[in-house]
């Protein structure tokens, strides 16, 4: 019975009696979660999109549903947040699947892997390519419920201290990257290093490393790279999009009202296009000024993308081999790719490639 | 105050007189809402869109906001949408703004309009760029607010009877074609023509037109045009990402409560995302069946893409000239669009041109 019907029709009669609240469940419950993100506040379109999407989960229940957020640390470190979804400390949490590549390596291609799918042939593929299905069944081994909400756009490759233009010049390069990544590298002869995202500058100052990836312009350029490893490469081959998730305790979600589950998702859609709208808008401006301080943009030489993408192929068949969750889901992936760039190839990058060429020569 | 308190506070003292709805605002009061598109249900990607975007509304809102659907022609012809929305006939509508070039040709700038932006950048250019400040204080001349809700992603140039290699084989081409783009192409001898989608198949078969323009491969496929005119030109630079909109009339939106003011905007951007993923998910497929069938791709050539985007400079030039609205808008997504460029040659570009490589090759 919904509650209006109680209240016109079983109310009045028990009118005699003193009303108490009806014992039916509430249909928009006074609900207050906490989510725990990955990313620090410094990182502001990240972090920033966390904030937003809560926002928007307020406005849209009346202040009902308050989701409370906590940047990398505050609760529990970065990596650790879907841990702390799992075992309940918190009900969600905002962050990069590929994180957990640990235990896991399925993982990494919820969030994006090298030579994968772009921003939209990743949405594509997580609504209409089956990826959505996969991410949910392989998250339920962990306990949460995947809802994209938001993407880093394509990557750059990262910082060098000198200049990348042979296969045999990444031979003992150490290479501040994680993940799958830095698997396929090894393949190269790449030492990969783990190093968090406030000690890099320093590493690469006195050397300690060779190179350092982070995300893109707009927020590599707060950690100041250009003055000690001048040499921007391009593209970032292992993160052609890197999906955010929010992940959610499986058993939390089921205890929302429907109402809630669905304001949750059109919340992370509003969260999703604002992350990739505001990385768009300010990628550019961080890009001029990057160059106008010392920044010398390089694109990996074929040889070397080739050479990157033989080795991503051994790895992925390496891994597949191994872990029948990790296959299934690159399989799907890589069916969906193959059409993906069939189509991109015609409108889009028409359309890129004439604007992109106008452009150049000043029109 | 609330209906919790009323009940709880106010309820048992009045609980020997009838027990009447309360008069005070309810905060989640049932509404029921029409929404006219300008799409029939044969375009299931834009139409589909439009029934997703008001279940996701629904189920935001318990079942309370109920907003149903017409296709163009059930209330309204398709380009009647904004006037049944400003007269108050219906309270919202699903169209694009370039079907209302004839009132003003500022319409044009708020879908897509010759070599503007591509899909990612015009949502960043209404989201951060100015653009949804721009299109809110325009169509409030029309008694509407604007809520981006989807995109056609970067369309074809469309069904060709000959191929077309000079641009003087554009002289006397009698090609459907519409609003801004009709106009450029008039400075190239185009005689544009205005044709309803379901007769443009009989005009090109009896060669009443000599070309025609729909949207891509999903949608074109449905009208089997390759039997026809066999040549499929790219890309449609005069569509380089057609936003779709969510208008609203602004006196019903100021009515709404702001919880239903959120969900509107939060279901449009899950429809939006939806409608994206849908198209880019099922153009390939349909692009691949085309060819099978008899369609032969053709890139526009170079000088004619040069000679299109010289005389759009000049229809943009005419236009701002006459019409401040229009020149204020236009010169936002210029600006906006120079910078866009600039970054997205690199890491993107970067990306899918590799992409595209190695697929051609088989790799």
């Amino acid at each position: 019975m919904k509650r209006r019907e109680f209240l016109t029709a079983a109310g009045a009669v028990a009118a005699t009696a003193p009303i108490a609240m009806p014992a039916i469940a509430q249909s928009a419950p006074a609900i207050k979660w906490r989510c725990t993100s990955s990313f620090p506040k410094s990182l502001d379109a990240l972090y920033g999109s966390n904030e937003y999407f809560a926002k928007c989960v307020s406005e849209a229940t009346d202040g009902k549903f308050v989701i409370e957020t906590f940047s990398a640390g505050e609760i529990v470190p970065a990596l650790q947040a879907l841990d702390a979804v799992q075992s309940g400390t918190v009900e969600m949490c905002q962050t990069a699947c590929y994180y957990y590549v640990g235990k896991d390596p399925t993982f990494a291609l919820l969030t994006t892997s090298p030579f994968a799918l772009n921003t939209r042939m990743m949405s594509a593929w997580m609504r209409f390519g089956g990826g959505q299905e996969l991410a949910t069944e392989f998250l339920k081994k962990f306990g949460v419920i995947p809802i994209t909400a938001g993407n880093t756009t394509a990557q750059m490759g990262g910082w060098f201290r000198k200049e990348i233009k042979e296969v045999s010049d990444l031979n003992g390069l150490k290479f501040r990257i994680a993940g799958l990544a830095g698997r396929v590298m090894q393949k190269l002869g790449v030492v990969p290093q783990q190093i968090g995202g406030g000690d890099i500058y320093a590493a690469l100052e006195k050397g300690t490393i060779d190179a350092a990836e982070w995300v893109g312009p707009y927020d590599d350029e707060k950690l100041g790279f250009q003055k000690v490893a001048p040499f921007y490469y391009y593209p970032g081959w292992w993160e052609g999009g890197a999906m955010l998730h929010n992940l959610i305790n499986i058993q939390k979600f089921n205890e929302l009202p429907k109402q809630y589950q669905a304001v949750l998702r059109d919340a992370s859609a509003e969260a999703n296009d604002w992350m990739i709208a505001k990385y768009d808008s300010l990628n550019p401006g961080a890009l001029r000024r990057l160059i106008a301080n010392g920044a010398q943009l390089r694109p990996f030489s074929q040889p070397i993308m080739e050479a990157c993408y033989k080795a991503s192929n051994e790895v992925y068949a390496e891994t597949s081999a191994a872990n029948p969750d990790f296959k299934k889901v690159w399989d799907s992936i890589t069916a969906f790719r193959g059409d993906q760039y069939l189509w991109w190839q015609v409108a889009e990058y028409g359309f890129d490639t004439f604007m992109i060429r106008q452009r150049a020569r000043g029109n």
